[in-house]
Formats: structure tokens, C-alpha cells, sequence
């Protein structure tokens, strides 16, 4: 039985910042080698972060890059680091490297590039066919391996645990989505089967435009199991003592009939240090990992973007109420300003249940009213408007007119607008483009309307307080752009809604499947037409953040001139 | 020697419209039959259009679309059609079918998938290594290759012709860009040299979203030479006899190396009809070329999204000029709405130039004051705003009460706004988001500033008429958000700015190259950040025709989050 200590490094990266990033790993290399670490494992293309998109086209960008990890490399000592970068002159590889004593050991190449959903992996990397090299860190054999190589049961996990890899590590930048986490360890549990070989799995942390990194770090024995696991949303350095049991190597040698891979030696058997006890975090409930996903989502939005505040315009409704919820608990309530902008259509409730959930929020506020402005607008347009049914433009430009206020401060102070529009809004069109939509990042964009609902209740649970007031959550859904409207006359009841929204979004099923499914016709038919035609608003939206396996945004690539009727 | 009649027809597809695509190809068909064609080959993709994007993720959608191709083969005689059509149970394949005889006689799968610029391609297609098959059409051996395909010196074209094609079928969905013909004329005349081979090429036409198909459909012979063109920017029908000489069947055969390819007799031999001239369409300039892009671009997004009125918000300036001008050539003057909105800041000019412009075009306005509005939005933001400097957010102010005055009308008639910014402004942020950036498609998003005016010019000149009064172009550019502003104050010249920008976006050229090339250091630097800055404006802008190699848009996938400092 051999011992090797390995520290799962996840990082809270930032695209484009290498220097930046560099320092963020020299901190968690320090700790680990402190920590008697035989190796730390880094997230896939850490020294970028990921996604950097288009910025591997400039091939300034990529040279720094492999500059930077050249100039890390060579400050490491016995602990090996595994870092991910972009390597290779003319097409690029998406690459793992291996460094230890002052040098860039040896190189891996991701096989599998993922070009669905939100990945266009295919647009910057070729695919490598090569399963080495392998490494032999204190006389323990490593494979390494990036990300959706693992997704394959026929892929170099496998392979390299065929040619003597007692241990692969497996380097990731795998966005979340709700329930994640279980996908993975299914996945994980099967390839540590399949090769009998313990992987760690290490995972970037943080927000990056539309995409959360939910970390969850793990390590998975041969026998499939969970042996540890790393905090979910937040930095993490999960170190764990893995054994290399002689009956597992004598195991995967009998499995053996790979061709050999090339062998790197990094550094000879050392003893080991006192054994310490593996950590397994606890998983979070569904509910609370999807606001958490919201909370880091918004926060590094915020922050990454150089804003230290945000703004909301408050109107007693829930999506509001929840978007300052998680702002307050993203950047903390003294960074959150609120406005109320009430109108001749609003209740009295918009006004105190928003002064009731600032005040439960500690967050400040501002009230400006819109009326003197509708009316100015009112008399602008009444010439050009002459006899022509403007109803629903007037209800657009009381949206719009918030919209300007929000960002006339927004203007003034550098604070960042968050808007506050759900899914099922942004799925149908029930919203106004540069009205309540206008603003920098759209926290709910990814959460339908029922789950807004669950997610609130289940705030004021968790708190064992009433963070956001029980009106707010008892009272129906309106927009307040008329007298007496109810989003649920307007549209349709949204528990009838988002499944129908689900089926056709996410899961691309056709009218005619979603029919024959059991749902009434006339509300498919609707639906689908709402969503198709308003694909144009969707392109103008701000990003949000994503927790479905399908997002709008660069996850769901609709034309928006598309005559296909669903 | 024997001789073929093929017909290139470049249709204007909808994306998604199936039944409407095969009546359009259905109609070509029955010209192409009437005229004794032997062959007719339509674009790629042409049952559904291109990009279907994310449709093909639909699997209803994929099936209705083959069960369409197979009911057009239904409809087929004894002149073949060749459809582009996705193909395949499971992972799919960009197909080019050829049909004939009332059925489908056999498929080609594309070899070369792009992944790059604005295509995603590998997101939805595996691709094929098979060259085949050959097809025998009226005694001619026919192979057949999509776009791409044609791109690569070893790729399917040479292998089909040495294994005995007489003629190559390359069908096509490539969008333009400026100057793009020549591309594809040095292409095809070094694919039909290697390969001793005539080449048919057939390409789109129509706008689609950010995308214009320019058609000009050509057939190349084996000396490299352009026999036949049609028309760009239109659809066509685009008939050629192309003579097989037996001295170049007999240089092929020498040639031959490759394995043989399966072979479908389609027709027998049959006397030929009495020969017709090939016809070669001028190739337009290049700034007419442009022009018409934008025009057709504009048309088509307006048309194919179900509206036939636009509006306009004219400043009298040369963007919303050209940007008029434009509507007027692409939908009729008669529907084309121009709104002219003064403020404290507009000088005399700025109306009456608006006023010059409206008549030269013959196209309606409407006026609308902004003061009151504006005075209203102070008033209510006073308390607010307090001590703080707000000037930029009073200029921006005045932007989106003009915008959220053209929503109002756009949500009362169903008027489409077109927007005026240019790509000087979208790359460096000047301009007003949900201001003058408010609206559904921004038809000069591509075109740079300086291109601007050049184009302008280049419209009089060719009309041999003011179209564009000479003084909205002589007067130097001024957004009159403030008094005497000059854009070339606020932001640096245009003549100065604008090839930075090309080296800096189109290039993708760092910082540092730029400064090496010679650029001054403040400028690329200042121009640099401001092009990074104002991601998130862009991410959020209308759609805009692409008249670049690289243009903002699907084309250049930049992350907002992104601290690479160029």
C-alpha cells in the first residue's frame, strides 16, 4: 500500500485576469505545499479562467497565458500543481500540465471537446488522441484528464488506468445547473468502477457572465464511492490522503491491454506524514443550492465587474422582493439601493409591502413617483397617438419610464440595475424590452415564476424569519400597468404555464408531442407562439444566471426570423 | 463530348418555413424542367433554410423537414433536383440529396463542418468521410459537395473527380461579406484546376438575422475560368450548358489514384436541347455591394419577421440618413416613418437637414418635441440626483426618452424601429443603451464610420442626386445631447479611430501589436478599453447586417466578465 496527498485546488478564477489568477493559485500551491500536499490539482484552463471565449483567437492572449504558467512552473518545488491552460503553436489544445521542481513536467490534451448546449469548445481547441503521459509523483503513477474526457466510458480514465495509472485526476470547469452534483457523482462512481482507479475531481468556483461554477470538489474510490467532497459556492482546498491499495493495482494490471504510455517521473516515494481524515461536505437541498447558485451568480457579476453597488426598482411584487433578497445576501444589504416608482395603477400594498421588505433587508430606499413623467409622455405622444388604440403601448411605457429612472441613477452613481424579470416572463414576452427589463444582469432570468414562489418560501424557512413579508407571497402576481391586473388573466395560470414552458424550452418537445402528452392544446399552441415570437426581446436581454439544463442565452440558439411554428 | 444543363437556383429561403421553402423550390424546379434542364441544384440546407440554428435540435422539426424533401422527390422527373436537407437518426448529417424519377436516388454527407466565425456547425452535425456517391445524370458523371467541402485542396472534389465525376455540385448557404466574391472565385478556380472538373456553385440568397446570402451563384470550368454568374442580392435562376470534353475526361482518368466511389445511374443519355449562351452578371462595387447588403438585409428582417412599416428616429445626422435611405430602397419610402425629435440641444439644422432628407426620399414624419418629457424626468430625479454630477446621465436621459418615444409608436402600429448607430459606435460605446441602441435591428452595426459617409457619398453619386443633402454630410457629427458637442471631440476621430478598431476587433490585434504597427499608444489603449468596456452594451444591442469579415454578433464571442486588458 502506497500514500499520496492530494489538494483539489478550487479557485474563484476570473477570465482574462492571468496575473490575477496566477496569484490566486501561488496562495492555494503555498497552502497545499505547507500542507504536506504530494500534488494539487487546479481547475480546467485555470490560468484564463473559463469560459474565455473569443479571447483565444488573439494570440497575445494565448502567448501571455502560456508565459504565466511558464513563470509559475518554475516557482513550484516537490509539490506537483496541475494547471489548466490553452497550449500549443497554430491550433490549440485545451491542456492539463503537470509541473513540479521549477519546471512544466509533461502535458495532457483533452480528447473530448463538448460543442452542445452552452460549450463551444470545437471553435478554439483540436482534439488530442494521446492518453499520456503519465506521471510518477512519490512513486505513485497519475493520469490526468480534463473535464468531459470523464463523460466517456471508453475514454483515457480507462485507458490510462489500463497502462498503470493508480490514480487519475480529472480537471474540470463544469457549470451548474440544479442537481448537478448527482449527474456527476453517477458519472464519477461508473468511470472509478469501469478502471477500478480512485479519480479526484476538481472543479472551478464562481460567476462568469451567465455560467455559476458551484465547486463541490470530490474524490471517488475504486469502488465508486464518495470518500470526499469540497463546500458548494464557494473557494475550497479539499486535501485528502488517497491509498493505492496493491489488491487495486494488481486489479487493473490483469484488466491491462492498453498500449503502453509514457512514463514521467516527477518525484521518487517519499514516507508519508501522519495520516489526516478525509472531509465530506454535506450536500446542499435543491432549493437552497439553486439560491446560492443565484447569490454567487450576482455577486460575481457585481464584483468581477468592478460595481460595489446594485439598484432595484422595488414594487411589493416577489420577483423584486427575491432579487433584493439575494442581492442583500450577495454584497451584503448596505450595497443594495431600492426604488419605488409607483404610478396611478399602483396598489397600496406595492408601497408598503416594499418599505416592509427593505426594512426586513436593511437595504435603503427611494421613491420617485412616475406620474408627472407618464403625463408629460402622455401629452407628447397625444398628437401622433390621435385615435389609435394605445393601451398596451401605455402600459410598455410605464415600464420604460421606470426603466429610465433606474438607469438615469445608474448613470449618476455607478450603480449596476438589476432586473428582476423570471423565466416564464422572459419565456413569453410578459415584460417590456428596455422597460423592466433594462439593466446589467437579470438575477432570475433562469427561474420560473412557480420556482420563484418555492425559493421564497423556502428563504423565510430556511431564516426561520419572515425575510420577505407573507403578502408578498400570498398576494397574486401583477403588473401594475392597468387598473385591477393579474398577470394570471393576462397570461395564464403559471402553474399551468412553466411545465408547458419546460417541455418546450428545455427539453425542445414539439406542439404536437406536448399535446399528445396531455397538455391542452390551445394553451401549447399559445405558449409555443409566445415563446418563438419573442425571441427578438430574449437577444436584448441582460445575461443571467444559469440554473436549468437550459438557459436562454448562448445555451439556446433560436433564429429569431424562424417561421417554424413549434 | 457530351453536354449537361444545370440550373444554379439561388432561392430566398426561410428559416424554419419548410412548406414554404418547397414551394419556392417546387416553382424553380418546374422553370428549370420547362427549360430543359437536366439538373437543378438549390443552396445548402435549402428545406429549412440557413442557419436553422438550434431547430435542429427539435426532433419533430428534423423529421417534418426530411418528410418534406421526400415529398419534393415525390414531385421530380427527369430533371434531378439536388436539396440540401438534414439527414440522419441520431447524430445528424448536412446533406445534399439528389432526387429524381419520383424518389430520392442518394445522399451526400459534408465532410467539413465549420466551427468558426458565425458557424456552429459540429454543435449539430457529425461529418462524413464518404466521397461518394457519384451520380450519372444524362450520360455526365455528377459528384456532389456542400460549402465547405470546397474549401480544402484535398478534400471530396479531387478525390470525386478522380474517380471519374465529369462535373461537381457544390451547394452552398455562405454568407457575405465585403468583397467575399473574390474569395470564392480564387477558391473555386484553384478546386476546378487541381481537379481538372467544371464546378457548379449555388449559394442562398436572402437576409437572415445578422446574416446576408448574396447569392451570385457561378460555374467555374476546368481552367479555372467563371463561365456563368448570377445575380447578387436577388434570386436567380441561373441556367448553363456546360460542355464534358473527352481530352479532359482523359486528363482526370490519367490522374486518377483514389478508390472507386459507388455509382447511380439516374437518366440515360438523351440528344441534347439546342445550346443557350451562358450569362455572366457584372460584379458590383464595392460600396454599392455593401449597400445593397444592407438593403437586402433590411428587407428581409423586416418582411420575413411580418411587418411592412419601420420608423425612424432622424436627427438629421448621416447615420440616420443612410439608415432612411436605406428603408426607403429596401421596403418602399411610402413605408418608412421618420420621427424627428428636437430638444433644447438640436440646432436649426438638425431639423431642417431631417426635414431636406424626408422630401428627397418621399417619406413621411412625424415631430415630436422632447422638452417637456425631459423637463418632467428632472423634476422627478431632482430629489435623487441632489448634489450629484449628472451630466453624462442627463445626456443619456434624453437618448432614451427619444427611444422609449419610438417604442410607443412602434407598440401602438407595428412599426419596426430601425436604429442608427453605426459600428464605431456599437465597438466603442457611444451610444445610449435602450436609447438610441432601442429598437429591432440596427442596419448599419457593421458599418464603420468613415464607411458611413463613404457610402453616403457613393448613394448620390450613383443616383447623380442630393439624396442625402449635401450638408448632413459635409457638417462634422454631433449626438446634441449637450450644447456644442462634437463626436470627434468626445471620442477622437474617425479617420483615427476606425482602423484601430479594425486591427483591434476584425484582427484581433493586441494592444502591443498595435503600438509596434505604429498606432499612438494613447489612442489604441484608450480605444482598447473602450471596446471591452461596452461588452455588455453590445450584448444587449438589436441585430445588424454583417458586412465585415468580423462583425459584433455571433461573429466575436467575447465574454463581458473579462479583465485582459487588450
Amino acid at each position: 500500500m502506497a500514500r499520496i496527498r492530494i489538494a483539489a485546488a478550487q479557485c474563484n478564477l476570473v477570465v482574462g485576469d492571468l496575473a490575477g489568477n496566477a496569484g490566486r493559485m501561488l496562495d492555494a500551491y503555498a497552502q497545499a505545499a505547507a500542507a504536506d500536499c504530494d500534488l494539487v490539482a487546479f481547475p480546467e484552463l485555470s490560468v484564463t479562467s473559463y469560459p474565455p471565449e473569443d479571447l483565444l483567437l488573439k494570440s497575445a492572449f494565448v502567448a501571455e497565458a502560456i508565459d504565466t504558467v511558464g513563470k509559475l512552473a518554475a516557482t513550484t518545488g516537490r509539490t506537483a500543481a496541475v494547471i489548466g491552460m490553452p497550449a500549443g503553436a497554430g491550433p490549440l489544445v485545451n491542456a492539463a500540465v503537470l509541473c513540479a521542481n521549477g519546471k512544466v513536467q509533461g502535458m495532457y490534451g483533452k480528447h473530448h471537446l463538448p460543442n452542445y448546449a452552452v460549450f463551444d469548445e470545437q471553435r478554439y481547441f483540436v482534439s488530442v488522441d494521446e492518453d499520456g503521459p503519465l506521471f510518477e509523483v512519490n512513486g505513485i503513477t497519475v493520469g490526468l484528464t480534463i473535464c468531459e474526457d470523464a463523460w466517456n466510458p471508453n475514454g483515457p480514465i480507462l485507458t490510462q488506468a489500463q497502462a498503470g495509472a493508480d490514480l487519475i485526476v480529472n480537471i474540470n470547469a463544469s457549470p451548474y445547473f440544479a442537481d448537478r452534483i448527482r449527474d456527476r457523482e453517477v458519472m464519477l462512481a461508473a468511470r472509478a468502477t469501469e478502471a477500478q482507479v480512485p479519480i479526484v475531481y476538481v472543479n472551478l468556483v464562481g460567476g462568469q457572465d451567465e455560467l455559476v461554477f458551484d465547486g463541490a470538489s470530490m474524490v471517488v474510490d475504486p469502488r465508486g464511492s464518495i470518500v470526499a467532497r469540497g463546500l458548494q459556492f464557494a473557494e475550497d482546498l479539499l486535501i485528502t490522503d488517497i491509498e493505492i491499495r496493491d489488491s487495486d493495482r494488481k486489479a487493473r494490471s490483469r484488466a491491462a491491454t492498453g498500449a503502453p504510455i509514457e512514463r514521467i517521473v516527477v518525484s521518487e516515494a517519499q514516507p508519508a506524514p501522519v495520516p489526516m481524515p478525509a472531509r465530506i461536505e454535506p450536500r446542499m437541498a435543491t432549493l437552497a443550492e439553486v439560491y446560492e447558485a443565484l447569490v454567487l451568480g450576482t455577486r460575481d457579476y457585481v464584483r468581477k465587474n468592478g460595481f460595489t453597488e446594485v439598484l432595484i426598482g422595488l414594487s411589493g411584487g416577489i420577483d423584486s422582493s427575491l432579487v433584493a433578497t439575494i442581492a442583500a445576501d450577495a454584497i451584503g444589504p448596505e450595497h443594495v439601493v431600492g426604488v419605488l416608482m409607483p404610478s396611478r395603477y399602483s396598489s397600496d400594498h406595492s408601497i408598503s409591502d416594499a418599505e416592509a421588505l427593505a426594512a426586513n433587508l436593511g437595504i435603503r430606499t427611494h421613491t420617485v413617483s412616475i406620474e408627472s413623467v407618464h403625463e408629460a409622455f402622455g401629452a407628447a405622444l397625444d398628437p401622433v397617438w390621435s385615435d389609435a388604440d394605445h393601451r398596451l403601448a401605455d402600459e410598455n411605457l410605464q415600464a420604460r419610464i421606470r426603466g429610465t429612472l433606474l438607469m438615469s441613477l445608474s448613470n449618476t452613481y455607478g450603480w449596476l440595475v438589476l432586473t428582476t424579470g423570471n423565466k416564464s416572463e422572459y419565456a413569453t414576452g410578459y415584460t417590456t424590452l428596455y422597460g423592466d427589463m433594462a439593466g446589467g444582469f437579470a438575477v432570475l432570468k433562469d427561474v420560473p415564476k412557480t420556482q420563484v414562489f418555492a425559493i421564497a418560501r423556502d428563504v423565510n424557512a430556511r431564516a426561520d424569519a419572515e425575510r420577505i413579508p407573507a403578502n408578498v407571497i400570498a398576494k397574486p402576481p401583477s403588473a401594475e400597468l392597468r387598473s385591477d391586473q393579474r398577470d394570471e388573466e393576462s397570461l395564464m395560470p403559471y402553474a399551468e404555464l412553466d411545465p408547458i414552458l419546460e417541455g418546450y424550452v428545455e427539453d425542445d418537445r414539439s406542439v404536437r408531442e406536448l399535446i399528445e402528452a396531455g397538455f391542452p392544446e390551445d394553451a401549447v399552441r399559445r405558449v409555443a407562439a409566445l415563446v418563438d415570437r419573442n425571441e427578438y426581446k430574449r437577444r436584448q436581454a441582460p445575461p443571467g444566471v444559469r440554473v436549468s439544463p437550459k438557459a436562454f442565452g448562448k445555451d439556446r440558439r433560436l433564429p429569431i426570423t424562424n417561421r417554424w411554428p413549434g
